[in-house]
């Protein structure tokens, strides 16, 4: 799935939680890299004299990290002639390296095998029991990660990363998920060691709705945007945040936090431990509640979708409250942010304008007026599939390849 | 008045409104000389061979850029000799070439005169009548501006440029005032041009919180903060953003409006034309008014900080729900950015602990727990001095001195 072809080319200016000091060799190095993957992803084959003469980078310097790069069979490399002289074309190896992406939510695991070229190789999600332990999510992760790399006739070790979408606030300074996480079983584990020591290769943990942010300028249609809000509505609600082009962690990354934002002073306990939240009258976990009281069962999502669409009175009224909750924190977001794009993703994207017209009417209603008539909102065209992307996009990222 | 001495010196990264286009060859220029700059902040005098070194610029463009910053007495430049040889001795012009910093609030203008290498020169601040025209407020900008100048024996040319700091929001689209000011009398006027045409030097213009921000990261103790936020609690509630060591701008301009989150939905019409906004409830203006009820006459916000410190209890109450409310709204922002550092800005700033133990406490209630535990409340220790320094600054920042 090739991203849009307006889009430019971005350099990585967060590759992610497992980086190397900056300023150390490795680092500089791992900049070199990616400044190198740009240039092949820009223009391909190049020789080496090319990639020095577009990368600024002395030969010496190339030709010891593509060799590197060709040992790990990022790169596929042939004899040429360039002005009569032997010369090397070197261009990227398009099935020999993949990026894994995993997203595990409350009742899934969805993962996908991206080329460096931004191929989606393979991709596949399984159910997953509700209230599943944090060690079966990871099982479940690890196994259908190694049946999509044999149905892809690849090896693991030709896994260049994986990146992991968890629905809860990560901890960036140890990795770890902390309170406020959808599922509470994964609180206090860490994601990033325990599923390295799984998969046995480099692992980037990071919040779902970070990552369908990241997916949006990745592999949805607005690679151009520089300030873009990435909006999720599901079981809980956070929002992702691309500001000046990168995704923003903040201080120890936990950013985005709108579905704890206080609503109701006296009203229901939240997860997070405070009262009133966002979540607690806007999440598709309150609407299913709302609506299964007084039934003999409880009611899905997908329920909330069919009853939409047929019209049920209440159905649209829980809809219609909820979007106007979110549209008023997506203006306080606004508000703050001033983005150029809201885009809102998560488990109701199919209700289009049923949910986006009480966003709308919302943030028109509680944003400055000229911050309301500068800000787009829009669904997200990726779906359920926009965490999963994300996370192979931030394994791609770290190697430089950002944004086709 | 210097930063503090573990401030690190930081790149210039938004250098004010009349930028020119990134990539053209003045931008190319204007960051060569940032980088001169610098390297003169960090150790002066260095010759021009050691500028190259230590800036990576060729010999050329050193010696070229060099002699037009002496022309504009920038720089004094010595002879000297290096291992034998002439050289040329390079250093700042403390006295030469000064950057005025103005700022415009809704009773008073107060200037300074800030060398290359952040020393005040020279700082003043005269009183308005309340509702005074634009044209009134830019002409007291100018004459104080000029009677600055002549006290510090420079010329209107050797002015590099006037930073202005207004209360209410600017689109920097055009550099105008928008809807939403603290005065009415300024939205629709383009400042940036109005007050280039009457001082004759290049015009940066921002929002007043925007430069309380800068001004703490610039000569605030906070030099080394990557994510702050400040809060400016005056008329007016809004906040500045320094977001991975910038300004943040957002898409048009108008960030950090955490004045105009509702608040209660049946509140009072705000000025900035929507209901029960958080300035509604706890700006100095309303606090006024809940204060002044049932007295003759009108209380000032002195009156404020004097029945404050004597006790009386309705002025205590006042001040704790403002607080409070402050706090909720820093919440929501610490909730969204996640920053090391909020500082509270504005003119209750001398309060002290009767303002910040409610603003702190309204912070740990509505903060998901580890955001709120992880993020310093502080009030500025640059009171009302914030804005006109940051105005300052703004100008420093487009020379390259953005921090000593």
């Amino acid at each position: 799935m090739p991203a849009h072809p307006s889009s430019t080319l971005r350099t990585a200016r967060t590759p992610g939680s497992s980086t190397p000091k900056p300023g150390s060799q490795s680092a500089l190095r791992e900049r070199n890299q990616q400044r190198i993957v740009e240039a092949l992803l820009a223009s391909a084959p190049l020789t080496q004299a090319e990639i020095s003469r577009q990368t600024g980078l002395s030969r010496a310097t190339v030709s010891n990290i593509v060799g590197a790069m060709n040992e790990r069979r990022l790169v596929i490399t042939e004899p040429t002639t360039s002005s009569g002289r032997r010369a090397l074309s070197v261009r990227l190896n398009e099935s020999g390296a993949v990026a894994a992406g995993i997203d595990i939510g409350r009742r899934h695991v969805r993962v996908v095998l991206a080329s460096l070229g931004h191929r989606i190789l393979q991709e596949e999600s399984i159910l997953l029991p509700l209230g599943h332990s944090a060690a079966d999510g990871m099982d479940a992760a690890a196994s259908l990660l190694d049946r999509l790399l044999r149905r892809q006739g690849v090896d693991r070790s030709a896994v260049l990363g994986a990146g992991v979408g968890i629905p809860g606030p990560i901890d960036r300074r140890t990795g770890t998920v902390v309170q406020g996480a959808i599922l509470p079983e994964w609180v206090g584990i860490n994601m990033r060691e325990d599923l390295a020591d799984r998969l046995g290769v480099p692992v980037y943990v990071d919040n779902d709705a970070n990552l369908g942010a990241l997916a949006e300028v990745t592999w949805g249609p607005h690679g151009g945007s520089e300030n873009l809000i990435f909006v999720k509505v599901a079981s809980g609600i956070g929002a992702g945040l691309i500001i000046n082009g990168s995704l923003y962690y903040g201080n120890v990354g936990i950013t985005g936090e709108i579905g704890h934002a206080t609503i109701f002073d006296q009203g229901l306990i939240c997860r997070c431990g405070n009262r009133g939240c966002l979540e607690t009258i806007a999440s598709t976990s309150i609407m299913i509640e709302l609506l299964s009281r007084g039934s003999s069962g409880t009611i899905s999502t997908s329920d909330i979708l069919s009853r939409a669409a047929g019209k049920d009175p209440a159905t649209l009224r829980v809809i219609d409250d909820a979007g106007a909750a979110v549209g008023r924190a997506a203006a306080n977001l606004a508000n703050t942010l001033n983005p150029e794009l809201i885009i809102i993703g998560g488990s109701l994207t199919a209700l289009g304008d049923i949910f986006l017209d009480p966003i709308r009417r919302g943030l028109l209603r509680h944003a400055v007026p000229l911050v309301g008539e500068t800000s787009t909102v829009m669904m997200s065209s990726l779906g359920d599939r926009a965490e999963a992307l994300g996370a192979a996009a931030l394994v791609l990222q770290a190697q430089g390849a950002a944004a086709p």
